[in-house]
């Protein structure tokens, strides 16, 4: 039997296991699942006759070798800064090896060691990074393929929660990391192209200059810019596009009333709050805001960013409980981030019923025989439950669809590598359809942001 | 004769070499001045006869080492950055030093040396810090002598054009390091206490959250929060104390206006434009709003920040010409910091005749017999013109005068030290007024935040 080396059996890998089982009788596989709790990775493969659970410890040498050296192939489910040792030993022991994660500086720092091997280090092939690089790809090598001539590229992702289970008034609940939300644009200026021109937002910006994508069935969502648009310029072949825009998908009105909490600074997470253990939320509030002996908490908050008394964005805040005397933060010495996260993940932790959604929408343009054109590509992807959500479906999926056909040679590329060639994608997207997710692509009227050319 | 060995001899040196010059023949004194630049330490000293200008490059051991081993005291006015390798020399050849800087932490590790040998490093005794220290803690000292208890600590600074010169919209011209006002505020939140609670500003409302002061005579001001508010509170025994804030002290309407660039990011330092040498001021004020083909730079601005059409900001960013299409920024590689900082050099440069202004303000709250009590001290000091500045002549003359008295043996406790002790605050005040450097105090109602005791 082939043996498939799991590392990491979190919340991303229900779906990998179980595309893998499900190919272990076919495909003569027997799949092993490490990681440093055993009743993790136990539960994942129940007791099915081809799986294996083993305790891993990534830090711990003798047990991390043992089990890399006895894989066919290594998939690391880790999160991506425990990533490299696994590698160097996939490069030691002559392993292929997949991820969904970025690649890191010292990930790709592997790369000539990989190809001298002729190893297969197959990277950023999850969802976002992944099914958007693959999606994107497939739609910009057909215009090339026909001959046009890329002027705009623009990729938006959100997870999201379904519309079936979307019952607050921010329209959003946390489907993956919490803190990631929370943080979300810090750290820099965003940068983007437009019509041929560098733009920045600043992070006291970046919520108020959304824009609206409309996707058929869903409705209308909105879209902040990502701090790193121009990341791929150059691996996409795009050097000379007009207009290269990445952004992060939500529901109309989310982005306007989180701002209220990056303008006040419940973002920050570069400093802790003095003795913030015995706080109420109500106090973490009045922290950004003036000394008062009289005024209200709330007056004060709606005077500091202006918000008429019948603002929509009134009522997120009341549904958040945000202003309560009682509800305690009960951290110690937490950053407003750490704060702000444990006061929304009151509200926005999904139920147990609860569905999430995976949603993507990618717009191309280009010009062919002098006339500009523009192709929408869009997907989106419900989950069945908290086990099997949109986000490990669309993670799990294509790192074990790859992992697949690397172990049978149909990927062969040696060196540290990400899904934009014809031969990675073409196979993946074809397959993923199988399994519902599926880009719906229209061929709309060339907008940009120029259209008469004026 | 006793020599004084002065390295640097840049903008604030002026005054420090005009008075120890004149101090020279009575107190048997040669003053040899050092710089790297020979001809900027051979102005400050002119032919006089008890001087000598020579050439000093504080990265050159042997030339460093010579000069301070033939100095009896070494007063350093270079860059704070600079200091450590003088410092570690008058260690070694047990010399006395001063500066005008802030302690850094390298400093502090000499204090043990520094004690161990008898010698006195005395620093931040400037303007700000310095004045600030002295003068404080002159009205702290004498509050507790009468059993007065603080409760209220706000000290503020500003230095700014004098009145006489002050003639654009902005009531402002740089009068010390431009690059400093540009990034001032950045790098975190302000925190400061109020009536016994932490309060937290993040950079993007720090412009917005400003209090203002009465200078008689002079006006009204504004000040903004320093990063640091609490810094000193344990230094100047002020740990049980409910509100303490420091702030930078501006001509009402200058934050509101300055906050217009740190919203749209034009004041960020952390990552560099595109293409910047080839930018109009104009492309880079566009560079922070959204493309349009038509809309005019103007309207995209106004919008973005609502700006109504007679506010009195938008005469202000056109008095800036701002949007000038044909002005170049020229600057490669530049930060919209950097390019913001020209952009204002054009129009907030001291012009020959220029005068500037040092303006300080503090406000003492106390208990005293069971009743709240506050002093309010202010003082201000005019330039004389571009060389005998009111920053040289204010951060200048406390060095001068510490330089000798710690020659005198006036001063003489060992180790790093800030001047906050009466020993050294006393006798340098009193000096001070003989310049016209004075302090007036005033009793006033207690106010607070809380004056009702709500």
């Amino acid at each position: 039997m082939r043996k498939i080396l799991v590392i990491g059996s979190g919340k991303s890998a229900s779906y990998l296991i179980k595309y893998l089982l499900e190919k272990s009788e076919s495909e003569n596989l027997l799949i092993i699942v490490g990681d440093i709790n055993y009743s993790s990775a136990k539960k994942l493969i129940g007791d099915h006759k081809n799986a294996q659970a083993i305790v891993l410890d990534v830090f711990d040498k003798h047990s991390r070798e043992t089990a890399i050296q006895n894989a066919d192939i290594v998939v690391s489910m880790l999160p991506a800064r425990y990533h490299i040792e696994v590698a160097k030993d996939c490069i030691s022991f002559g392993k292929n090896m997949v991820t969904a994660s970025y690649v890191s500086d010292e990930m790709q720092s592997l790369d000539k060691a990989a190809r001298d091997k002729g190893l297969v280090f197959m990277n950023e092939i999850g969802v976002d990074p992944g099914i958007d690089h693959m999606s994107a790809m497939k739609v910009i090598d057909s215009i090339r393929e026909k001959g046009g001539k890329m002027i705009l590229f623009e990729s938006f992702t959100g997870g999201l929660v379904a519309p079936e289970s979307d019952n607050n008034l921010w329209n959003y609940k946390f489907t993956w990391n919490p803190r990631n939300v929370v943080v979300a644009g810090q750290g820099g200026a965003a940068k983007f192209l437009q019509e041929g021109t560098y733009k920045y937002i600043p992070y006291n910006r970046l919520f108020r200059r959304t824009e609206f994508l409309d996707v058929e069935g869903y409705g209308r969502f909105e879209a902040y810019a990502n701090r790193d648009s121009l990341k791929y310029q150059s691996v996409y072949g795009l050097d000379d596009i007009k207009t290269l825009y990445r952004g992060t998908m939500r529901r109309v009105g989310f982005s306007r009333a989180w701002n209220m909490f990056v303008l006040l600074g419940m973002t920050d997470d570069s400093y802790t709050i003095d003795d913030s253990e015995n706080m109420s939320y109500r106090d973490f509030v009045n922290a950004f805001l003036p000394y008062s002996p009289t005024d209200s908490v709330e007056l004060k908050f709606r005077h500091a960013l202006k918000i008429d008394q019948d603002d929509i964005v009134w009522d997120k805040l009341i549904e958040l409980d945000i202003f309560s005397a009682s509800k305690m933060v009960e951290l110690k010495k937490a950053t407003p981030a750490q704060i702000l996260q444990k006061i929304l993940m009151d509200s926005w932790t999904l139920a147990e019923e609860d569905k999430d959604m995976i949603v993507m929408y990618h717009k191309f343009g280009y010009e062919l025989n002098g006339k500009k054109h523009q192709i929408d590509s869009t997907m989106v992807t419900i989950g069945e439950d908290q086990t099997f959500t949109a986000m490990s479906k669309t993670v799990g999926l294509p790192v074990a669809i790859a992992t697949l056909a690397i172990l049978n040679k149909k990927i062969t590329t040696p060196g540290v590598q990400i899904p934009i060639n014809k031969e990675v994608y073409e196979p993946i997207l074809k397959e993923l359809e199988a399994y519902d997710i599926k880009f719906k692509e229209y061929d709309v009227p060339y907008l940009g942001y120029n259209p008469l050319n004026l």
